[in-house]
C-alpha cells in the first residue's frame, strides 16, 4: 500500500456565492464539506486510481469527526483506509469562498490545532507499524502547533530506516530540514523552491534544490509543467495545451504527487511517471475540488504530454 | 421565565485577520466561536442582567452540538436553559471575517437546515410546554427551509391562547405575515420597515407598521435610536452621543429586543422601557461580538438617554 502523512488535516468547507464583497453580508448558495489537507487529496487521487491507500497523520474534535465521516467509503474505485491519530484539539477548518460572477476563490485557513507531545508520541508508534507495510510514503503539508519544524526529517529518516521511499512536500523551514534527511524525492512549486533556493531560474533552482540532499526534486511549475532532476538527467514534462482552470488550481500539485507516487511503486520510467504526473494535474485543475480529477481528461491528456530531456545525467 | 424561539440558529464563527482580499488566501489569527441567531443573542443578553431564560428552536448535526455545548454554563450571573429540539440536519454556521486593519466585518451566512414535518410537530410540543411558565415569549430570526411562512403568525396565536406577551423580531413575509396575527411587539430595523411599508420616513412607516397588527411596534434606526408606536403615544430614543461602533453592530438590535423584553416583564414605563433598550443597544456595539454588551457603559448610559414623546395617545 501507499503510506500519506497530513500532520495538519483540515475540513474543507467551499462557500460557493455570486461575489465577494468585503465589509457586506452575504448568502452562501451552496455548501461543501471535505476531507482536506494535502496528503488526504493525495490519498483520494491514488485511491481514484484504484491503488491501496492509507492515510494518517492527527484529526480531533467536532470538525475531525465530520472530517473522518466524510472520509469514510471514499473514494471510489478503492477507499482510502483511515488511520488518522485521534487528538484532543480540534481539527481546523479550510474556507474555500468561490465567487460563481468571476471564478475568484478566496481562502480562509484556520490555525491548526495544538498537538501535545503524547498524541505525536502515538503517531510515531501508528507511523512505524504502517511503515511496515508501505510501499511508498507522502509526507504532505505544514506542521501544526506543537510539532517540531524537524518533524518531517525524523519521519524521512524512519522510512529510510523501514526501507521505504519517501516523498515530500511541504514549504519553508521544515521542508529545508527535511531535504537534508535526504528524501528520495521532494516536489515544491515555483514559490517553495524559491524560497528554499533564492532563485526564481526553475532548472538552476532545481538541481540546487537537489544538491540540498533529495535523491530526486520534481518542481511544479503551474502551467509550464513538471521539472525534474533525477539522478538520471534532467526532465521537463509539460501538457499538450494550458488548460483553462475551471476548479481548485490547489490540487494540481496534490494530483502531481498522486502521480509521482504511483509511478514510483508501478516502477515507470522517469518519462512515463512525469507524463502521468502532469495529466493528473492538469486535469485535477478541470475538477471542481481539490482531490479530484476528470477521469476522461486524464486519459485524453496522459499520450499527449511531451517530455524532453534538458540535461543528461550528471 | 423569559422564552426565546430561534428556528434558524447558527453556529456563529468570527475570523479575524489583518485584511480580507477577494482572489488571495488568508491566515486566520484567531478563531471564535459562539451560539449565534437572533433568538440565541437575546436570551445571552438576558441572562447577564440576570434573567431566568430559557431558548428554544433547533439544533442538529455536528455543528448543533457545538452550539449546545457552548450554549452550556453560559452566560453569568444566568445561564440560559437550552431547550432546542433535535433535527437530523446540521445547523447552518454564519462566518463573520473581521479584517483588523480596518474594522471591517465580512458576513457568510450558509443555507439553514431542512426542518421535516415531524420536527416541526415536536417543536410545537416544546413551544406549548414552554409556554406554560414564559412571563414573555421572543420570536427571533429567519425561517430554516422545511418551515412555513406562516409559522410565526402560528406561535403568536398560540401564545395569546397561553396568556404570554409576544414579540416578534424577523424580517419579508414571515414578518408581513407574523403582524397580521396581532403580536404584543414588533421591533423592526429600517430595511425591514422600509421592505414592510414602503416607507422610509420613520414615523409614519412605524405608525403604518402598528396599523398592520401588531399592539406596538418598536423600531431600531441604528445610531438615530428606536421610535416606538404605542397604545400610549409615539416616543423617541436616543443616546446621549453616538457610539462609535467598535464590535458587531448586528447585535444592536438583539440587546434592544432584551431590553423591551425585561422592561416588558418589569412593568417598567414606555419612557424606561426604551431608555434600557437604547442603552443595551448601544453598549452591545462597544462589544466585540453580538449577544455581549459592555456592562460599564450600560449603567453609564442608561440615565442619559433622551426619550421624547412625538404624538400622544392616538
Amino acid at each position: 500500500m501507499i503510506l500519506t502523512v497530513t500532520l495538519n488535516a483540515a475540513l474543507d468547507i467551499t462557500h460557493r456565492l455570486p461575489e465577494l464583497v468585503p465589509g457586506t453580508s452575504h448568502r452562501v448558495a451552496e455548501v461543501i464539506e471535505r476531507p482536506g489537507g494535502k496528503g488526504l487529496n493525495v490519498a483520494r487521487v491514488l485511491g481514484s486510481l484504484g491503488y491501496e491507500t492509507v492515510v494518517t497523520g492527527f484529526a480531533g474534535g467536532p470538525t475531525g469527526a465530520v472530517l473522518r465521516e466524510r472520509l469514510a467509503g471514499q473514494p471510489q474505485p478503492r477507499p482510502v483506509r483511515d488511520a488518522l491519530v485521534p487528538i484532543a484539539a480540534n481539527t481546523r477548518r479550510a474556507i474555500a469562498v468561490v465567487a460563481t460572477s468571476n471564478g475568484e476563490t478566496t481562502l480562509l485557513d484556520e490555525p491548526g490545532p495544538q498537538v501535545t507531545a503524547d498524541e505525536w508520541a502515538s503517531f510515531l508508534m501508528t507511523y512505524e507499524t504502517l511503515l511496515r507495510d508501505a510501499e511508498a510514503v507522502a509526507l504532505c503539508g505544514g506542521l501544526p502547533p506543537g510539532i517540531h519544524v524537524g518533524a518531517y526529517a525524523e519521519l524521512i529518516r524512519r522510512a529510510r530506516a523501514a526501507g521505504v521511499p519517501s516523498v515530500l512536500d511541504t514549504s519553508g523551514e521544515p521542508l529545508r530540514r527535511g531535504i537534508a534527511a535526504r528524501p528520495d524525492l521532494v516536489k515544491p512549486n515555483a514559490d517553495e523552491l524559491a524560497q528554499l533556493t533564492g532563485s526564481r531560474e526553475p532548472v538552476r533552482a532545481t538541481r540546487d534544490a537537489r544538491r540540498r540532499g533529495a535523491h530526486t526534486v520534481v518542481s511544479s511549475l503551474g502551467p509550464d509543467g513538471l521539472l525534474a532532476a533525477t539522478p538520471e538527467g534532467v526532465w521537463r514534462a509539460t501538457a499538450p495545451a494550458k488548460p483553462k482552470v475551471t476548479g481548485d488550481p490547489a490540487g494540481a500539485g496534490d494530483a502531481a504527487v498522486a502521480g509521482l507516487l504511483s509511478g514510483l511503486v508501478d516502477s515507470l520510467s522517469w518519462p512515463d511517471r512525469l507524463s502521468r504526473a502532469v495529466a493528473l494535474a492538469t486535469a485535477a485543475v478541470l475538477a471542481p475540488t481539490a482531490g479530484d480529477f476528470d477521469r476522461a481528461a486524464y486519459e485524453e491528456l496522459l499520450p499527449g504530454v511531451a517530455v524532453t530531456e534538458l540535461l543528461p545525467a550528471a
